[in-house]
């Protein structure tokens, strides 16, 4: 029991307070969890591209003030009434995708989309209606029901699990987001074995996805990406080949020249840039009969993905996935264990850190073309 | 053997000489089978949408003249060297979607579409390239490899299936497309047993997913339709409920509709309509995390279907199916059996039957709102 159980805790956190504006490390006070909830001291915390789309505006959905943030590593400082799934002082990681394992989502066996408080969570606020953050007595949003940008959160108790404390948290926060997603959009679909890929995009998901395709023993990886800096990164993580789409002769779209050279399409596309025009090549890269693309990226507001329905009836599949289709309380703590025994890969995504006080320049590492992960030391 | 084994036949055929002009009946010359290839005499024929599609002048790949056709029944009359799959004398239905089983489709195990004599079929000719109808000397074209709208056809061997001798030819023909179609879009996928389903447009493609639904086991059949006779179609083929678009309150969407009585969505959605604003109602109609929405119908050329992706992200699966995803020359014998034994329904859908000398009234039938299939008899 730590001596700030049942107070409101005063630390630090990087605020944005409009859309478009820089982060402001401000003073903040975190309230005590209520019945339910968990109040956790963030260690470390990725910075990943869906807070740059809030924090840039481009989100219409976005509020502010908020205190962005969901790819955090912790530990629990204090639980709320009811709380059992956590104890004070376990390591754990808040999960932007809860599971309550009661809802109809969860119960259903097909899906990891649990809807207990995606309502609240979508306002930016805790499941009872309102905000644990308070700058100078003025409330600030929560946001993806995590806020990791701040020394010290407050989150439901399904949207948290506890791992294995021997795991560094510098690394394994990536498993809030990242890294999950790309490994479970792979492995939860059959037939990847032996198949060849293309993958569109070579960020920290697109490489998630090369090397999780590798592991499962995809015979033909190819990755595809704009900037040919990242050839040397995906042949790295386990791609077989490389192409650029701009060094394509004038007129070639990229799904014919994947056609050409794979005899007839790929056996599985993704998608990991959230553009929705990467996204219909990447369907229509794929073969003919039995092609399946996976749309893992998150598109901007309002843009719409389109192609001919043919694709369809002569048997493409177009689906997506979110957060991997992983349930984050019960399979997290093998995704922990594989990481520690070598299976999955972080270490090789965290090309740049920052301390909590320049997490602005962690936006701008994030921009650069070079960097993949930085992840921020928050204390 | 009959007599006119290795001759050239004279017979009638309804050829349509333009794009956009009605049938006409004409006397026409069928030569004789070449290798692996076989000589029907066609007794029964339906009339299809897709018919009419390349008649009309809309399908950009119409090639004219043309024999049209593809939903027959008939008894070979002749075969050419090397044919070993039928023999004179066979009941036969022709296959538009082939099997050859040698080609890396069919050897695939993941798809019925056929890659063997596809690219000679697109061009209205047999594999070696020439057709074999003459109308005055001058060659026309065959359609969908099978132009069942002559008294004799002549198709390639992969393109045909013996089937009972004891099954009605003027029903069992319509295997060759909308009952098959209809069929296979069901049954080839996991789960619907239980299920709640949706199905846009009742037509006999829509009253085979109705129909073959209920023998599954779904647990909740909603038809959707605008045209309001076809209430009392969805439901003698075991819809549980019809829900007609336009009797809506203003502004509120089809899809918005079924998720509301639904509690969330469908989990299997059909598109038998061929309407791309239709595909994506259907689509957005799935339950989020697990809802599969099938495009079924054959859309007009150069249209497109959109959506956001972030549907796709929460867990909805766009896919298509064509002839059912059945494999033809395989199945077939399965299917005429289980339409023998009472199991799959095909009496029901011949609400008209026209002469041949008539064929253009089985075009206007079909037009009609209360036909669902017209058969001709081309004796």
């Amino acid at each position: 029991m730590s001596d700030t159980t049942g107070k409101t805790i005063t630390c630090k956190a990087a605020v944005c307070w409009a859309a478009g504006e820089p982060l402001k490390l401000e003073t903040v006070q975190v309230e005590p969890p209520r019945a339910n909830e968990v109040r956790i001291k963030i260690l470390h915390t990725g910075i990943c591209h869906t807070d740059e789309y809030t924090r840039s505006g481009n989100d219409p959905e976005g509020l502010f003030p908020v205190i962005l943030g969901h790819e955090g590593g912790g530990v629990v400082e204090s639980i709320g009434e009811g709380v059992t799934s956590v104890q004070v002082g376990d390591h754990v990681i808040p999960l932007y995708t809860a599971e309550c394992r009661e809802c109809k989502f969860c119960k259903s066996g097909k899906t990891n989309l649990c809807g207990k408080v995606r309502a609240t969570q979508g306002k930016g606020v805790m499941p009872d209606g309102s905000s644990r953050f308070k700058v100078d007595g003025k409330p600030v949003h929560h946001f993806m029901g995590t806020s990791t940008f701040s020394q010290y959160t407050v989150v439901a108790d399904v949207s948290v699990v506890a791992v294995d404390k021997k795991a560094p948290l510098d690394k394994v926060c990536l498993l809030g987001c990242a890294i999950t997603t790309s490994w479970g959009a792979v492995v939860k679909q059959d037939g990847i074995k032996g198949s060849n890929v293309a993958v569109f995009g070579v960020g920290a998901i697109g490489l998630g996805v090369i090397n999780t395709a590798n592991v499962v023993g995809a015979s033909r990886i190819i990755a595809v990406d704009t900037n040919p800096d990242k050839e040397s990164w995906a042949k790295k993580l386990g791609a077989t080949e490389f192409v650029n789409p701009k060094e394509l002769p004038e007129g070639k779209k990229i799904q014919d020249h994947l056609i050409d050279i794979t005899d007839g399409g790929l056996d599985f596309t993704f998608d990991c840039t959230g553009n929705v025009h990467v996204m219909r090549s990447a369907l229509e890269a794929c073969h003919k009969g039995w092609g399946v693309s996976t749309v893992i990226g998150v598109a901007a507001a309002g843009q719409e993905i389109s192609t001919r329905p043919f694709q369809l009836v002569t048997g493409r599949t177009w689906r997506g996935s979110a957060f991997g289709g992983v349930k984050g309380r019960t399979e997290m703590p093998t995704l922990v264990k594989d990481y520690m025994d070598g299976k999955i890969k972080i270490d090789e995504y965290v090309t740049h850190t920052q301390k909590l006080d320049n997490i602005n320049g962690g936006f701008k590492d994030m921009h650069a073309g070079e960097c993949i992960r930085c992840v921020v030391d928050m204390s």
